[in-house]
């Protein structure tokens, strides 16, 4: 592994904020009925605890909640609630808010990232649910429920084409993990080029494509993968040349030198120093955590 | 740019074998009705002479000729004849043979690229291909004529997938471009991660996916993008991890340190020193290859 160096200071706010609790990051189409390991990664880190299935990113969020009642059955988690906010003003109401109590895990389910942030951005909600992160909870989300993690989120651009100058709608993101781009449902939609597109505007964030069935395990500056399918790291750092300022609306990108690595079922990344830790060399017992667990 | 150095001399056996004609690899669905851009190429290439459409690729030829005929209809092509070869005792008759005389091109149309190599290939027809290449002549070809360039040649991968262990099937092709294999209907297909699965089985190989109505324009040992979307060039060279060799069939592929490019209608690339070069670097003069044409 890399040592600690130009790179680890330079990339040292990225990951999530230091002391928090556990994001599950997840590319969409989660298995619910077979193998169910990210569900089960969920209720393990959950440990009997309440649970609020998140539908706010739906606009029509009848059956969501019930395809995860019927997902997290006979897995370890405690009880399971439905948040859901029709306007933005019951993201105030009190019995909202006390669904929360004692929560140790928050799950958004998939839809539109901007249901999710100009429903509950800056309300007294998403200040609930980012004090359960805090105290060590768990924030899982998928597709959309994972874009909405990011800082700075991709809303929308196109799918199974190369990214073209102009074709990429960003928006403020919860915030939850800093110094990140992330996209979903990453092979299956053929979004590379997307995520290109959005590393090239600023290469200071790192690119993570996740597949679906795919998921990233995040605590404070690293995330090790679970799932069937991979993930997606392109790291800008190196960039060369990019015509992302110049090229007229609607030309192809141009971009060289972007550092790509593909990772899948147990590999680690450290996001300080932009480096993967395969599987190997974390059974191998390096890579820990300095608290003793393994990354 | 780079200079020649260790990379240039490593690589040195990369691209277009020397003194040869013109390579044209096209990624499927060239606009044949509106702005003809690569059609246009092809034409300007073969200036006047005689370009031969082999539809040996299809099962099906009907059609194909006819649309390449009013796709080139007002360009400066002289004569268009269709090659086709239902079985492969014909590619060594006459008459087959002899639309060759004189050629300045051949261009291969879409379908399946095991269709040309086990019908022409180490045939005489085949050597009259080469013949044609040799003197100075254009190759082009599309989709599965795209393919089919290469020494090892893609026939078989899942797209919109990430790759996994074992699910890529592979051929020996033309061997018309030496230490590159390539892949077609890149962005539009979401192929990225068959590509990987391709580079990483070998990182010998530059991986060079072409988008749909793009194409690359090989003299030598460096291209030049032409058309409507982009090239992506994978270079396996600083790879530092991959579980190809150890990973059970079916998982999904880990690899670390792809060096990965975007490049777009203008933007050249050298083979040899695996550098990319950019359309403006080329306009300012710089790059120019030591015949004076401009790469």
């Amino acid at each position: 592994m890399a040592k600690a160096g130009e790179a680890a200071d330079k990339h040292e706010d990225c990951g999530a904020r230091p002391g928090k609790g556990t994001l599950i990051i997840i590319g969409g189409h989660e298995d619910k009925a077979h193998g169910r390991e990210i569900l089960k990664e969920v209720a393990r880190r959950v440990r009997g605890g309440r649970l609020v299935i998140a539908t706010v990113a739906s606009h029509k969020p009848e059956g969501y909640f019930e395809s995860y009642q019927e997902g997290f059955d006979g897995l370890d988690v405690g009880e399971l609630l439905e948040l859901y906010v029709e306007e933005r003003a019951e993201a105030s109401r009190q019995e909202k808010l006390e669904l929360f109590d004692g929560a140790a895990g928050v799950f958004f389910s998939g839809g539109d990232q901007l249901r999710i942030t100009s429903q509950i951005g800056d309300t007294p909600l998403e200040a609930r649910i980012r004090e359960v992160y805090e105290a060590g909870g768990v924030v899982a989300g998928t597709s959309a429920g994972a874009s909405v993690m990011c800082e700075t989120m991709l809303v929308s651009g196109h799918s199974r084409e190369s990214y073209r100058i102009g074709d990429l709608q960003m928006a403020p993101g919860l915030g939850l993990v800093r110094g990140v781009i992330i996209d979903q449902h990453f092979a299956e939609r053929g979004r590379i080029g997307r995520l290109l597109g959005a590393v090239a505007q600023n290469p200071r964030v790192l690119g993570i494509g996740i597949d679906e069935d795919t998921a990233i395990v995040l605590e404070g500056g690293q995330f090790q993968v679970i799932g069937n399918g991979a993930v997606y790291v392109a790291d800008g750092a190196g960039i060369t040349h990019s015509n992302i300022a110049e090229a007229r609306r609607d030309e192809p990108l141009s971009l060289y030198g972007v550092r790509l690595h593909v990772l899948s079922r147990g590999d680690a990344f450290d996001l300080a120093r932009r480096q993967p830790v395969s599987a190997e060399t974390l059974e191998a017992g390096e890579g820990q955590r300095s608290d003793g667990r393994a990354v």
